[in-house]
């Protein structure tokens, strides 16, 4: 495996989909896999999945294929995912809900440690056993407890304050729902999640047909 | 131009990152861009956005770059905005809810024609304006009113049932946000949205940092 450096941002932007497929074709216990019929399930080309999997020495052979068990593992390993990631979200609006709702139900390698809001009609209730805590004790909560991702689902008035907030309280990465970008130091990952863009590439396929 | 059947599916879901990257140049007055200023703000290498902008036979030239808004327009006429499209969304709890303020807050040319629930407690109230409707209606509705998207917002297990009357419906288009795959005709493109794979790529980037 080479070190992650050297795969470019391209590819890893496409790692989690080929880990989505492979885990998927694990639960139907299927144990090979050609680029071929990668291609046709996920809609990139052969030779593109391929020169991807090329990128960390991948397992495929000519006329047998990849084995997806060892390939999706693999995958993980890139990514980082095995360890649990300690998670705060902060506007626990209909998204920040959603959000919370969605890691809980699917996503095991993440936990959610604290919940944050500004409205008091929500503070000090629940969501699946976690209070939610004003946001002005975020500050306080940081310097006491470790959080390694940090989610924005405020309004984009609130993002950046909540973002300086999360980032010296040392989160290492923030998912950022809020429509705007924001300004973190160099070392600090900022995801930002835009809708519009799957919903933009959607519109592209039912365009004039 | 070329035709549109000729761009590959990897540039489509890249040009609405494009896009957003162009409108937010355009929002700060900056006529011209040139491929390695592209390249330090999207992450692509310019060698990469060279040959994906060929692709329509992007306006570049060399010391000179591209004209922001022309190339904007451009990739607003491939992907097919421009014209409105029509929305139903099914499934208005938290995640539905936060779709719809969404689109109603950001995107001018998505328009929501109706909402749709199965839970007592919501129906019959509203979200800017457009009242949620029974989901047992949701057939009757769709025989009478012309819908381009349908989204999914349900619980998985109530998905498919949904797909399956959107598509009768005559939807083009499903945003599909519940965690499970769907099983439609050819000809209705359906857009699979899912927040882990946003996620995982984060995880990647803090990961052992």
């Amino acid at each position: 495996m080479q070190t992650k450096t050297k795969i470019s941002p391209m590819v890893i932007k496409r790692l989690p989909r080929y880990r989505r497929y492979l885990a998927d074709l694990e639960r139907r216990d299927i144990e090979r896999v050609s680029s071929g019929t990668l291609s046709e399930i996920m809609g990139y080309t052969a030779s593109q999945i391929r020169q991807d999997l090329n990128n960390f020495g991948g397992f495929g052979q000519q006329g047998y294929g990849y084995k997806v068990a060892d390939l999706r593992v693999e995958i993980d390993a890139i990514l980082g995912l095995g360890e649990p990631y300690r998670i705060a979200i902060v506007g626990i609006g209909n998204l920040g809900h959603a959000v919370s709702n969605y890691l809980n139900r699917y996503l095991d390698e993440f936990v959610i440690e604290a919940l944050f809001d500004v409205n008091p009609a929500v503070i000090g209730t629940d969501i699946a056993g976690i209070t939610i805590r004003n946001v002005n004790e975020l500050d306080a909560y940081l310097a006491e407890n470790t959080i390694d991702i940090g989610v924005i689902t405020t309004s984009k008035e609130a993002a950046q304050d909540i973002a300086d907030s999360l980032v010296k309280g040392g989160v290492r990465g923030i998912w950022n729902f809020a429509t705007i970008d924001l300004e973190v130091p160099d070392g600090i990952r900022m995801q930002n999640e835009h809708l519009s863009d799957s919903l933009h590439e959607l519109v592209y396929y039912i365009h004039s047909t």
